[in-house]
């Protein structure tokens, strides 16, 4: 019986991870949720950010996920350590893969994130850069206008142009970064708008192909990757809009997904 | 106690992977121990190279390190299972880490792997690279005069460009490669001669970085990270000629290393 990877994310945004997983990991089937209904979690409380993630998280196991990657920033901060902790399956967060990332291309240790407020917040980042270079020098900014553009599914365009350029300039202004981290799954989707504002000798670290690298390192280390010759089954879900969360993954993956469906998740009690 | 990583290598080629180490994971202390004496391992049976491995592991339990990494492709294919099942640290090679990032940066999926005779012959790199994607197309070459002329120091000039050319020809021939991995630990140490004899459109992978990237997932993993503020000890021994050893740890570390010393290994009966 084949045993999915589960990915979920507070909506569109961890289809970045999905994708990368499919791609370099493309013997593995996965169950995803987006919580489009209750998108953005940013600018959320932590309580709500854990219930929610929770309740997506009592949703796959009924899957039998054999791992779970938090594809979404800011549910990583507020929920990682505690399903690490709870959870019998390996479980991933987007923010350690995209803090190491960064520090292999970085050359001046001048490292920029941006995600969303809670994200930022939460210090996640800075503490996962410093918990293993304390000589990093970490600028943060919150962008609390990127994941509501993107969940409309304005990709590329002068309203995303306007809306980056606008944002990013507190960060432009303070120079002297060389690596940005998208500290955020949601900006993968408009990476290109961003790269062109920081300029090309910016590295930009999309965090989705970084976690879909550490996954890919987990399973092999937990003897837990796909051997059999059966194709792969890819599960959507969301709690929100059909045809919005469609048009984005028909624009965002290469071939049809096996089940792409409403679902509504049940009430949890958080401890 | 300060635990370090222990680094096992044929001879200098480890310091490729060292220096990825200290330079990603800067609170880290690390064992080094290359056997100049017996190097290369790429033309020795695999009951040589497994006895060999096992006397430096043995001498590396005196300074109880935390984790292994098996620096040098050869040993990698030939021991890592062995070693994985009957150590009771984490153990990581070269192999994996590399076919990874080879996955990772390779779209036209058919990537090219050079190394020693004995890693070639053991088809490690192949059989990690299918396991991951059937699909992928590999394309081997042993290079044996490699590892001789990186151990004499000749890391660039006529002679290195010369040899390097002549040996890459038939890879060169068959062309297609858009991605090449460089399996064997020595090889970075030539790297800009190979890059230039390849070609700048072919990404060329080098294993220390990428493992010492998975090194810092891998710690952190099983929270082995060093989160105290003492400088990183490096202690680094070889068991051949110690200014040859020397001269290439001073031109490949930027600052000095604490402890440099030739070391006998004691006899170790493998099983």
């Amino acid at each position: 019986m084949v045993r999915p990877i589960g990915v979920i994310d507070s909506g569109v945004g961890g289809m970045t991870v999905a994708k990368e997983l499919m791609r370099q990991l493309p013997k593995e089937s996965i169950v995803y949720i987006g919580d489009t209904k209750r998108c953005p979690y940013g600018p959320r409380t932590e309580e709500e950010v854990r219930t929610f993630t929770w309740e997506m998280v009592e949703h796959l196991k009924k899957h039998d996920i054999k791992m779970l990657v938090i594809a979404c920033n800011t549910a990583t901060a507020f929920t990682l350590n505690e399903l690490k902790r709870k959870l019998e399956i390996p479980v991933l967060g987007v923010i350690e893969p995209g803090a190491r990332a960064a520090i292999t291309f970085s050359e001046n240790k001048r490292i920029g994130v941006i995600g969303t407020e809670g994200t930022v917040r939460s210090q996640a980042y800075p503490e996962a850069l410093k918990s293993i270079d304390e000589s990093i020098h970490v600028n943060s900014q919150a962008c609390p206008p990127f994941v509501p553009l993107v969940e409309r599914g304005v990709l590329e365009g002068p309203e995303a142009e306007e809306v980056v350029k606008t944002t990013l300039k507190p960060l432009k202004d303070k120079n002297g970064i060389d690596t940005l981290i998208l500290g955020c799954t949601h900006y993968p989707l408009i990476r290109d708008v961003i790269q062109n504002e920081m300029g090309a000798s910016i590295n930009v670290i999309s965090s989705g192909e970084e976690t879909a690298r550490e996954a890919s390192l987990i399973l092999s280390y937990n003897h837990l990757q796909e051997k059999g010759n059966l194709p792969p089954i890819y599960k959507f879900y969301t709690t929100g809009d059909f045809h919005k969360f469609k048009k984005i993954a028909d624009e965002w993956f290469e071939g049809p997904l096996d089940t792409f469906e409403v679902i509504e998740l049940d009430p949890v009690e958080i401890f």
